[in-house]
C-alpha cells in the first residue's frame, strides 16, 4: 500500500468509525488528502506520507479550527500552526482535527474511550489518544498546560509524550497559560514515538533507544500534592517489579519538599495568563463559555501580580534545583494519573501527577502496560532532566519491554 | 488631560505627523479608541490609558495584521495576541500597529528615522522604534529573532528592551525562528521602559530601579563576530568613562570562545526553524517575497536535522556555561549595534552584536546616549543572566544617568 492509498484507506476507516468514537472534529476531503501527501512526500522527510490527527487547539489553514467552543465554529485560521509545518516537512500527512476540551481546559468533548467503554479518555487532548487507541490514526499531536497529554494517554492505554517546555513549536496554538502550553504526541509504542518526534523535532532523539543498559530509574511512594490511590500504588509497583526482573536498577527516592511549591505555584501561573490569554471571550462571549471556565476565569483574575511574581520565581527555583532531584537517578517513575480511568463523561479526570512537571518543563512520556486495582489502564510516566528527550524515551523503551 | 484626551490628541498626532514618517501602518478609529480606553482603565492597571503601538507581526483582532508583506494585505486575525492582551488588562490603549520588515525579517518598511534624516531606522522593529523616537506613543512593542528590537533602537536613539526568551508572551507573533522570537519594547528612557514592562510582564522588573549602588559592569573590547568599529569603540569608550566618573566600577573581560559558537549556531536555528514556519510563503507565493527572503528560504531548506541539534546543543551548552561569562561582574555592556544608522534605506543594517544573546535567551537592555564616530547615535547595552531583567534595567538606569 501507497501513501496515498494509506491516507485514502485512513480517511475511510474514519468515516466508517469515528461516529461512534467522536475522536475527529474535521477530516480532509479526498482533494485535499490527496494534495497533503504529494507535499508530505516531495518533502523526503522520514514520516513517508503517515496519517496524523492534530489536536483543534493548533490552527490549521486547510480545516477548521474550533478549539472546542462554539465560540470559535466555523473558524478558519489563515495560516497552519508551526507544529503542522513541521510535520510536513517530516513528511507527515495531516488528515484530520482532534477533539479538544473547550479551550483546552476541562470542560469534557464528546470524545468516548476506545478502550474503557463508559470511562472518559481524559482531556484536553481528548480526540488525539482516543485515534491513536482506537488505530485510526498511527500519530496524534496534543497539548498540556496541566497534564492534557499524559492523562489522556494513561486513561486510552497509548502512549504519550511531552517534549520538554518549547521544544516542539507552540506558534498557532490558542493559548491557555503561555509559560505552559506544551506540544506532545500519542502514539501506540515507544518506538513509534521516538522516531516520529525525531523527525518533527529534527534533534536525535531516537538514537540508541534499544542499545545498552537500561537507565538508573528513581521511584517515589509518596507525593506533595497528594496520597498513592490503590491504582496508583499498583500501577507504580508493577511496573518496579518488571523493571528489577528485567535487571533494571530501580532507587527508592524522597521527593523534595519544594516540589509542593512548585505544585501549587501551577495554579498561580495558570490562572494569571489565562485570565489574559481569554480575556476577550470572557469579556464579551462569557455566557457562552461552560460555567466550568466561566468560573474558573472568574476566580483567576483575582491572582494579583506579585503572586504571579511569586510563582515564578518558585518555578525558576525549581528548576535550577533539579539537579536536587535527579541526585543519584537518571529517570523519575511516577503513575501517570492518580487513577483509572474515572467512570463517566462528566469530567476528564485529575492532572494532579503532571502540573509539577510541565511548570518544570521537563519531558515526560506516558507508557501504557499496567492496570489499577480494577483492572483499568494506568500509564506509567518517565520524567527526565530539561533536554533529555532521548532518555526519557529510551528509559520509556524498557519500561514498555518490562511491563509487556 | 485624562486618559480619553491623551489617546484622542496621540491619533490626531499621528494623522498629521506619521505621513512623513511611515511608523504606523493602521490606527483605531475615534469609536475604537474610545473602547479600547475604556476597557484599559477599567482594568485598573498601572499604565491608566497610556497609548502603546504594536508591531505589525502581532495579531491584533480590532486593526488588519499583515506582518509586513503583500501576501498578508488586509489580513484581520480573529484573536489579539496575548502580549496585546496583558497590555489592555496593565492599563495600555493600543492605538494602532507599527511597521514591520517583511515577516520581520530584512526587507525594509518605508519607515524613516525621525533623530538621523536620510539614514535607516534599522529593523524588524521600524515602526516601534520609529515612533517613540518621534514623540507619537510613549511605548510600543517590538519583538527580536536577531536584533530587531535592540538595533533599531540604537539607530532612533531610544530604549529597547528585550527581556529573557518568553518573559513576555509570544502566542499571536507570526513566527519566523520560534527558538528565538522574542517580544520586547521601545520607550524613551529606562524608568518609562521599567514601569511599563513590570506592568505588562506582572514581575518586579522595576523594583529598587533607582535604589543602591550600580551594579559591577563588564566590558569587552574583543568579539568574536566581528571586530569593533570606530563607531563601536567610541561608545562603549564614553559609556565605560560615564559610568567610572558616576563612581561604577567597571570590569575588562575577555569574552569566552565558545560564544563564538553561540553566534554561529543562530543561523543554524533561524534557518531550519524559517523554512518551516514560513513554508507554505514559500511553496505558494515565492514571487511575492522579497528577493531577500525568497534566497533565504532557497538556502535555508538546505540546514539539515543533524546542523539544527548541532546547534541547539551549542545553545543549550552556552546556556549552561553563563555562569563563565559572567564570573566577576553582573553585567556586561556591548554596543547595541556594530555602527551608526547607516545611510539610505536599503538595508536595515546588522544583527552581529545581537544574534548571540537573542539565542542565549538572556534581557538585554539597549541604552541611548553615547554617539559613535560622525556623532550619530550609538546605543549600548546591558546583558544580565537569564532572570535577571530587573538587574539589567537598574543597569540601564545607572548607564542612562551616567551618559546624561
Amino acid at each position: 500500500m501507497n501513501a496515498q492509498e494509506l491516507v485514502a484507506r485512513t480517511l475511510a476507516d474514519i468515516a466508517a468509525r469515528d461516529r461512534d468514537l467522536g475522536a475527529f472534529v474535521a477530516v480532509c476531503d479526498a482533494a485535499q488528502a490527496k494534495h497533503e501527501c504529494e507535499r508530505a512526500l516531495a518533502s523526503g522527510g522520514a514520516l513517508q506520507g503517515l496519517p496524523v490527527g492534530v489536536k483543534d487547539i493548533l490552527d490549521t489553514a486547510a480545516l477548521p479550527t474550533c478549539y472546542g467552543t462554539p465560540l470559535f465554529a466555523g473558524h478558519q485560521p489563515r495560516s497552519d500552526a508551526a507544529i503542522v509545518q513541521a510535520i510536513r516537512r517530516a513528511g507527515g500527512v495531516v488528515v484530520g482535527k482532534t477533539s479538544t476540551t473547550e479551550f483546552a481546559f476541562l470542560h469534557p468533548t464528546a470524545t468516548r474511550n476506545p478502550r474503557v467503554p463508559g470511562h472518559t479518555p481524559g482531556g484536553s487532548s481528548a480526540g488525539s489518544a482516543a485515534a491513536v487507541a482506537a488505530g485510526l490514526v498511527p500519530l496524534t499531536v496534543g497539548t498540556q498546560t496541566g497534564g492534557s497529554v499524559i492523562r489522556p494517554a494513561s486513561y486510552c492505554g497509548v502512549v504519550g509524550f511531552k517534549p520538554g517546555y518549547g521544544a516542539l513549536p507552540t506558534p498557532g496554538l490558542k493559548p491557555f497559560s503561555w509559560s505552559l502550553d506544551t506540544v506532545g504526541l500519542f502514539t501506540a509504542n515507544v518506538e513509534t514515538m521516538a522516531l516520529c518526534a525525531q523527525a518533527i523535532s529534527g534533534r536525535p532523539w531516537a538514537q540508541g533507544l534499544e542499545d545498552g543498559a537500561a537507565p538508573v530509574f528513581g521511584v517515589a511512594w509518596s507525593y506533595p500534592w497528594e496520597s498513592l490511590s490503590a491504582s496508583g500504588r499498583t500501577a507504580l509497583e508493577r511496573a518496579v517489579a518488571a523493571l528489577r526482573t528485567a535487571g533494571a536498577t530501580v532507587r527508592e527516592v524522597t521527593l523534595p519538599a519544594w516540589l509542593g511549591e512548585v505544585f501549587s505555584a501551577h495554579d498561580v501561573v495558570q490562572g494569571w495568563e489565562a485570565s489574559r490569554a481569554l480575556a476577550d471571550e470572557y469579556a464579551f462571549e462569557r455566557d457562552r463559555l461552560s460555567p466550568t471556565l466561566r468560573d474558573y476565569l472568574a476566580q483567576a483574575r483575582g491572582v494579583t501580580d506579585a503572586e504571579y511574581a511569586a510563582a515564578q520565581d518558585t518555578a525558576a527555583a525549581g528548576r535550577a534545583a533539579l539537579g536536587e532531584l535527579f541526585d543519584g537517578i537518571d529517570v523519575l517513575l511516577t503513575p501517570s494519573a492518580p487513577d483509572e480511568p474515572p467512570p463517566g463523561y462528566g469530567s476528564t479526570g485529575s492532572s494532579s501527577f503532571n502540573r509539577a512537571w510541565t511548570l518544570l518543563h521537563v519531558p515526560c512520556l506516558g507508557v501504557p502496560g499496567a492496570t489499577g486495582a480494577t483492572g483499568l489502564p494506568m500509564g506509567v510516566q518517565a520524567i527526565t532532566p530539561p533536554g533529555e528527550e532521548a532518555l526519557c524515551l529510551r528509559a520509556g523503551w524498557h519500561l514498555q519491554q518490562a511491563l509487556a
